[in-house]
């Protein structure tokens, strides 16, 4: 038997017709469709995957990053273009690479990188229908970064944690907070350490309640103090959330993006 | 009973799960799902609509619009909303408008703008399946732009004509035809007083045969003076295909645009 090498994949996905990434009974969730492409292509043992960050049902991947280890010897490309064959048309494996053993696609990335596309219109999404949240009344930009700024370094963030979050604390730092808009689409990008369960969408549900005026940018202070999650907004939306993909020390040489990443606002 | 009133509505669509605009026996087309939503909101008799420009299976709309008239008094507000409620997650009416009733969805149309996106990339889409078509040859611009340059103006487009295509005449007026790139995505955009059937589709297939290498930009003009479907590539896929809406005169006072305009790269 060759010895067992270890391989690391970025999976771009659109998670409306699955329920999130981790693997279920039902097998409808995005990590079932890829390990079992993974293992027809492989056509030996069942290959088994650990993910960078698991998402939510309904959320979106532009670089999950996955490992696995394997005696199979393929060539990079080849894992590429023999397992998109049977995967779904939603979900495709944009690049392999073979890595070091040391290389750990959850434990060896420094930070995870986020995005929320959000539809400002009178009228509810349509053509982008599960690819964006939606807001019908306006936003505006200042009191929104102003909030997102609040947020930005090492927290406390129980007051933006789901209740059945598993992390082992709720302290994490957050690296980046920004808002741009482009026409009727805005566009948050957030980039932490780690985030809790539902972390973003209920930051997301905050700065909404900021944008259209329902309270002062303040307020996301108040909130992050108050450590509890009754004093935020209500979870929003999971459908115009992208996972970006974790950033990894460039001595692994892993790609940094997909050409997905140009498919958003 | 009160006079019948013409009511224009804009009206976006994701065409992905729909056989095209057109009614059909089975009813899975845009046009059902429409008068169905409108015939429950209104809730009197049968509401038969009649649009500016009928889309094929798999294509996507930003701004169709259609007229119908009606004895029901309700305000432009109330048929958006109302009628949206009824309508499936990935079709909307934009606005609505009481118009002139010499206006017509089809006939007052001076022209007609289609969009086509298309991802470059070794991998096919994912994030965007159905909604962009895919090219994994590298592309030039310079070339494609000059052969797009080609066809514009009055030409018999018969070499890029469906062999079921309805249309009376030929002879079409290109009034624009553009190229533009954005990260992996390319944007091509077109405007003709009326277009063929699959017409665009199959200028696509030529412009990509161009962008690639395998023909030189010239070859565009020895298709379009072929007036033959057996010289030109084959037809592209409806992927990616807008139909960004109809051009009216100003007199109407119609919106020349929604929201979803801003979603395409």
């Amino acid at each position: 038997m060759p010895e067992s090498t270890r391989i690391a994949l970025g999976v771009s996905y659109n998670g409306r017709a699955y329920e999130g990434w981790q693997s279920q009974l039902g097998g409808q969730t995005v990590q079932d469709k890829l390990e079992h492409a993974l293992t027809r292509f492989g056509a030996v043992d069942p290959i088994k995957t650990l993910c960078a960050g698991r998402t939510d049902s309904g959320v979106h991947g532009l670089m999950q990053v996955v490992h696995f280890d394997t005696r199979l010897d393929r060539d990079e490309n080849a894992w590429v273009r023999g397992t998109n064959r049977y995967l779904p048309p939603d979900i495709a494996i944009q690049w392999a690479r073979q890595v070091d053993s040391r290389f750990h696609a959850r434990g060896s990335a420094r930070s995870r990188r986020y995005a929320y596309v959000l539809l400002e219109s009178p009228v509810r999404p349509s053509v982008d229908a599960g690819q964006v949240g939606w807001v019908f009344r306006p936003l505006a930009l200042e009191p929104m970064a102003q909030a997102a700024q609040m947020l930005v370094g090492e927290h406390d963030f129980s007051s933006f944690r789901a209740a059945q979050c598993q992390a082992h604390s709720p302290v994490k730092h957050l690296l980046r907070a920004e808002v741009a808009r482009r026409g009727a689409y805005w566009r948050f990008e957030f980039e932490a350490s780690a985030f809790l369960h539902h972390m973003i969408r209920n930051i997301m549900g905050c700065l909404i309640t900021i944008g259209t005026g329902s309270q002062p940018p303040e307020w996301m202070a108040e909130v992050l103090q108050a450590r509890s999650r009754d004093v935020a907004a209500p979870t929003f939306s999971p459908d115009g959330l992208y996972f970006l993909g974790p950033v990894y020390d460039p001595v692994w040489g892993l790609p940094e993006r997909t050409p997905a990443f140009d498919w958003l606002p």
